[in-house]
């Protein structure tokens, strides 16, 4: 039983508190904001979450899943609008599957709440870490409220504390050989809202993932438990097109009208949401070690922070938690083979998911419109489901699976150059379905 | 005319004192440590610097070219020793073409004595930068010896603060959308000696760069001008042959006696240099944006430190300098364009020499003692004699001319693809110097 100081209550701390208490480990849990179940006060710069097959696993582990599922809502494929608002539904996987919209916020609420049932987790909130002493495990947090710092010794410290970890930045800064990347794309993004109706349904299908895909820029729309849709914008700081550009509010409504018509009646609020909601960047991090010693380790954003593209930040935090468990049932408490196998097993998952996180924009914003896109996806699914084992489409293969993102991303490579050659075959639109096709990827294989 | 603030009077801060105090500026130069000159403590980790043409273009901009010859030895060539102590020595260019060894002591004690020759110019020691305030160039400072700390007020903040750079910190903290690595090779070096012998004189060939290649690590000497060489041993950290593993004087002495049969006689003082002086790393720094607004300015190692293998660290940084002095002429004091353009100018130059550098660790440490690799180098110094301007050594572009790092990038691309076709041809190791070949080349370009 150790005492361990965890650094940041999002997601993956409260979700780590809950596997460590259950073992008997002491867990305190420092959080620089408030508590957000008295307060909520939104930032509005949520993206809504997706949660997929990798966080229900952790979730069921840590015996919270049917908890959370009640405030999730599935969406089985994605809705794509055209510019004239035509709809084309492409389903994410089979009949059964799908991912589930949960709003940040509420499922950090519950986290918490879940993790304080147990005795050996505490919170504390406002206390900002200003130091951490790697050596001796000790971390130094300043209260906003009291102004009072204080020191907290303990066996280890673990930093969730998300792309602009603390602990992280002392291990850059006390460390020799930390490799360390932070990169931004050139988008960012800003959160908008389709309320509920008036009879408090939903304005869209409510199961689905709506995008506007634009090409250099998109819209997403994903429900909420409340009627409302959260929206976020993916747009070019800057040129021709971009936040810099759209100053005034008829710049703003007449850009809506011509690129998301049959958005713009859904959004009442259109120009005071844009206006006043913060306009935030995309970063990915990549760093090595995560760990010092046995003294401490980083964890979820902190040691892989990526882009939102493919609703993996989460699900990957939370399997990094499902594979810690996993280490404590085989290493008990020696920590130093937890840290450095944790690593070993996780540092080329979080790589490959970041760099897959970065594709699926492209994918996103563009390719879901793009005719030869959507043949593929047809030809893909229609061999999958003749050869399950033979071929599992990138898509699922993230999402509704447990493989190693590496390996997904490895077989996804494979998968590209095969249908690359497939679709430059004559007549593939009229011959997608046939037997000859099935016959030139079986032998590609 | 200016109030300027340089943090850092390494090499690059010095020198851009004296360009910048020319002009009328008045620059205070804040330096970390103590004054070298009066307490001059061989930290026992430099890397004997190469002067090379862009070095010298900088230093003759500032006027201070003559004054530095004084103290820099010409080395014309690699001389390679093989295991069994047998000599090569490989000329780097035309008969006077050579790259100038300097001790980086003695440079920077000269630069600063030569910047002081300037009222415009001050340096202050012990003040170690803890803050800058980006928006208003003030700079924050705590006095090593007095403790005390003052802020200070200034039009602009120039941060030559080296790969570790407090003002890179200070904007990686507080601004969005700063991209930013660093990146840890696996080698580290250690600082050995070879002395004067007891007349005096150099115990090896004075006017040449020595290395010993072994593959996967190597030895290199440069001349000092007392009669000694300053050698520097670059060693994996971990691994079977691995500073982790040489920790007994037994190991090392037979390590030496197996590896570098030939200058274990010369190195008296091997083994107390070996488990004295320190293990240092070595990093690639590459970030972006280098300025904010025209209040803050990265250059030099602070914008992009670069591992040591092409003898550029300087070189480049000494470059940034006269684009920056170009620019002085070109904009007047208008920093806002002055900052923009000398990023635009620079960046693309500097992640190529970054690039660069890492690629010729191989080249010395390992090609440079293949039969393959040197038949290629004759090829191309025969091609380059009869077509001078068709074809420039990649080398010689790099370090004996100002042509972009990013075009001797580019341009040394394309000869690998040539080169790698021409040594294939049959019998190239008879013919290399056949009409034939010559022909063959040409028809490439």
């Amino acid at each position: 039983m150790k005492k361990i100081t965890i650094i940041g209550a999002g997601l993956v701390g409260s979700l780590l508190a809950i596997l460590l208490a259950k073992r008997g480990n002491k867990v305190n849990v420092y959080e620089r904001r408030p508590d957000m179940r008295k307060a909520t006060i939104s930032a509005g710069k949520s993206i809504n979450l997706a949660l997929s097959d990798r966080g229900w696993k952790a979730l069921q582990i840590a015996g919270i899943a049917e908890d959370i599922k009640k405030i999730a809502i599935p969406m089985r494929g994605r809705m794509v609008h055209d510019i004239e608002g035509k709809l084309n539904f492409l389903p994410y996987g089979k009949d059964d599957q799908a991912i589930y919209s949960v709003s940040r916020g509420e499922l950090n609420c519950r986290l918490m709440s879940l993790a304080e049932q147990n005795e050996n987790v505490r919170f504390l909130f406002n206390e900002r870490c200003i130091d951490v002493d790697l050596k001796n495990a000790s971390t130094s947090f300043e209260n906003f409220e009291t102004h009072k710092t204080s020191k907290i010794e303990s066996d280890l410290v673990i930093g969730s504390d998300g792309a602009f970890s603390a602990l992280r930045l002392s291990m850059q800064m006390k460390t020799d050989l930390f490799n360390y990347s932070q990169h931004y794309i050139e988008h960012g993004y800003k959160e908008l809202l389709i309320p509920a109706k008036t009879n408090g349904d939903w304005a869209l299908e409510k199961n689905a993932l709506h995008i506007w895909p634009r090409e250099s820029f998109m819209l997403i729309a994903l429900p909420n438990m409340d009627g409302s849709f959260t929206c976020t914008l993916f747009f070019p700081f800057d040129g021709e097109t971009s936040f810099a550009n759209l100053k005034t509010e008829k710049q703003l409504v007449d850009f809506f009208n011509k690129n998301f018509p049959d958005v713009v009646p859904l959004m009442p609020t259109l120009a005071h949401d844009f206006f006043h909601n913060p306009t935030s960047s995309l970063v990915t991090v990549k760093c090595q070690p995560w760990n010092f010693e046995d003294k401490t380790l980083l964890i979820g954003d902190a040691a892989h922070a990526i882009v939102p593209f493919f609703g993996q930040g989460m699900n990957c935090g939370f399997e990094d938690c499902t594979v810690l468990n996993t280490l404590l049932d085989n290493h008990g408490d020696n920590w130093k083979n937890i840290c450095n196998e944790f690593q070993q097993l996780r540092k080329p998952n979080s790589d490959a998911i970041a760099d897959l996180a970065l594709a699926n924009f492209i994918e996103m914003r563009d390719l879901v419109a793009d005719p030869q896109f959507l043949l593929r996806k047809k030809i893909e699914k229609t061999f999958h489901e003749k050869h399950p084992h033979k071929w599992i489409p990138l898509y699922s293969m993230v999402t509704f699976s447990d493989l190693p993102y590496s390996l997904a991303l490895a077989e996804g490579k494979k998968q590209d150059k095969i249908m690359n050659e497939i679709l430059q075959i004559d007549n593939i639109n009229e011959k997608w379905n046939s037997k000859e096709i099935e016959d030139a990827i079986l032998k590609q294989l």
